[in-house]
């Protein structure tokens, strides 16, 4: 459905050399996507004059809408602005625009403007210049017959600001493109295949305009609907009623959509419902704490975490029983039960969540091999335990069981309803 | 000094539509700017046979070397190999060796190859095979020429395998590749420009065939020094001997080189030093104890850490004094050191660590704004503690203090050298 084409050309010596990675284009590509241009290809190229002048000759040929990021700041070895006043066959000129955006920004630095930074509101007279809001390198728009070329900044905060406020509602206007709505539902506690198989029959009945695609990452699928056409309302609603439809089948794996994440959502769960909770973290090390307290007004719902991670301090700290340690080891359900019953306790909290494991790569014995890590939620009337045999790497299995005890603690929030 | 050029072609639709960052191509470029090749340019093209022709043809004309990735699954929207088998006017033909690895991967999943994973041994008649020593497809190698055509897997794992153990070592014999030389400095506790002034002289007697990169990130500067030749120990020789040079004027802010990490750096120092640590984190929220048991093997020297994130907690289970807290607040010079102190007491340990501070958005006060972290380690004798004043945003403001308590121990064990 899409057909209005276009090539990404990102300059940068620091790129040929994989000193940096490419972030910027994979932005530029989903906006593009969600405005109803196709991206046919992208290109890297350095900063030489002969380099971007090739690139933009082919890409002049393929595709009707060219973007280029990098090579605009003050310096002698950025490139773009001379390459495209030439490749336009016009000259540079100041322009009063630029120039008192430039201005403004200095005024605010309270600092005076040199004869090198004022060079950055010179821009090839032929081009529209595109306001930079949050820097002092100005875009340019050049309009070719249907093709259009513009040029962007590449620091990605001031390229994405301005590709969002001025660049795709004018690409957008100028190639009346339909409208694209995506929506992701985000799943968790259940593998891609799992989930393809049990949403096949809702996934086969989908109208043949939304497409679906599996996004998988560690322990977690997203599922990407895609709807275009010309009205934005009648989209949405239709969207909608699909995932309305999947809800039914699949819903105990969703969490959210779009830009939630788990730690947020079982945060947002327990601010509503005015509960707390406390951590004890063994083969985890912190990361669940950091997890949690990584999303802005945690301390609304989190009041803190342990990490015992010897055995003495599961005793003296968090009044582990040493007997239950000598008895079944630190690795085991009866273990990471009171870690869980403790520190829920000891914090005064509605739950107490616990992890204990072989992390890995050492600690392994035969009965407990790298990967078997229990985890534990306690309220106060029952504990309740799982068992996760994981993978060979010690950050995966980390990673794993921190989004596992999420989850668990997701669904436990869940019964309350 | 570079005069072997070569391109890099990543296939896949999921990269132009945005949905993934293409972190092979970067990966790929620093391999062969190692080994003395440089990238002209990297393409990225769609599952489509007229694009992935289209790009072979031009960097055919551009390059020597083409470099090939994605496209070889065993499924039907996986394009390479017909399409290499088209352009280079061959036909696919089982291949032994292929089918054998195919076999020993099969043999030990304990399953059959069904027919539709046994055509992945087929390869083009033309093509030289090159191993996969952790997957099922092939990589396959075309000589046209003084031109060089590799394909070889997406998965970056079975890529890099096969960059590292056979395509590098093939490239640099048929192009003699001059050996380079790279070397990472690493330093922490001084920004890019103080560094560069700190080392002007230095940088400026380096021998004009020793490159210097400045590489910042995240409260760090790494130093890349580059050196071309043709006799491998002199070169290291050479960059050794400069990095002698520079250790009198920056060596303290020398904390590691190449793959290094400073958490690690501190562990080992701990560890040969058999001394101990525990941390107590309010602002950062646990995430300095996962840095530092992210470490294998960091239990040698990481007894436990604490998150008490409510004042009563700190009060409670940390022994922070009531009073404290009440007269000077949580975030202060005498809170943190109380938490330092307490936690190296309560863990039985010879160092306590502590951060408290506004972390952010939310929390700030006039005289407290977000940003203001205090940070301590206390050993038994003497408390040190240090203010920082950092930024707006949350996740920097945690990781940066990370980075400063994790570089202020480290300064703290140099001490007792």
């Amino acid at each position: 459905m899409i057909n209005i084409l276009a090539e990404i050309i990102t300059i940068g010596d620091e790129i040929l050399y994989g000193q940096i990675v490419d972030t910027n284009s994979k932005w530029i590509s989903a906006e593009l996507d969600k405005a109803g241009i196709k991206v046919l290809r992208k290109t890297t190229v350095g900063d030489t004059e002969e380099e971007i002048i090739g690139a933009l000759k082919e890409a002049e040929k393929r595709v009707e809408i060219i973007l280029i990021t990098g090579g605009l700041g003050p310096t002698n070895d950025d490139l773009t602005k001379p390459v495209l006043t030439k490749y336009f066959n016009t000259k540079l000129v100041m322009n009063a625009d630029a120039l008192a955006n430039l201005q403004s920004i200095y005024d605010t630095l309270g600092k005076d403007i040199t004869d090198l930074n004022r060079k950055q509101a010179e821009l090839p007279e032929s081009c529209k210049m595109i306001p930079n809001k949050v820097g002092s390198a100005s875009g340019m728009w050049f309009d070719k017959g249907n093709s259009t070329f513009v040029s962007m900044p590449g620091v990605p905060y001031e390229m994405k600001t301005m590709m969002t406020s001025e660049i795709v509602p004018l690409l957008r206007k100028k190639y009346k493109t339909p409208f694209i709505y995506h929506k992701l539902v985000k799943t968790v506690g259940i593998g891609e295949s799992d989930l393809a198989t049990l949403i096949k029959k809702w996934e086969k009945n989908l109208p043949e305009h939304i497409k679906l695609a599996y996004l998988p990452s560690l322990a977690q699928v997203k599922l990407r609907l895609t709807s275009f056409g010309k009205d934005k309302n009648s989209l949405i609603k239709e969207v909608d009623n699909q995932i309305n439809l999947l809800k039914p089948i699949a819903g105990k794996f969703i969490y959210g959509y779009d830009k939630d994440e788990l730690a947020e959502i079982v945060g947002q769960m327990l601010k509503s419902t005015n509960q707390n909770i406390a951590v004890a973290e063994s083969c985890t090390g912190g990361y669940i704490s950091h997890l949690i307290t990584s999303i802005p007004g945690s301390s609304a719902y989190f009041r803190g975490g342990i990490t015992p991670y010897q055995n003495d301090i599961k005793i003296n700290m968090l009044h582990v029983n040493s007997e239950t340690i000598f008895e079944h080891g630190a690795v085991s359900e009866e273990t990471v039960t009171e870690m869980a019953e403790n520190v829920r306790k000891l914090y005064h909290t509605d739950f107490g969540l616990a992890t204990s494991g072989i992390a890995g790569p050492s600690g392994a014995t035969p009965e407990k091999p790298v990967g078997m890590i229990w985890i534990a939620i306690a309220d106060g009337k029952k504990t309740k335990t799982k068992l996760l045999q994981l993978w060979k790497d010690r950050d995966m299995n980390i990673k794993t069981t921190a989004i596992a005890l999420l989850n668990l603690m997701r669904r436990r929030l869940l019964e309350n309803n």
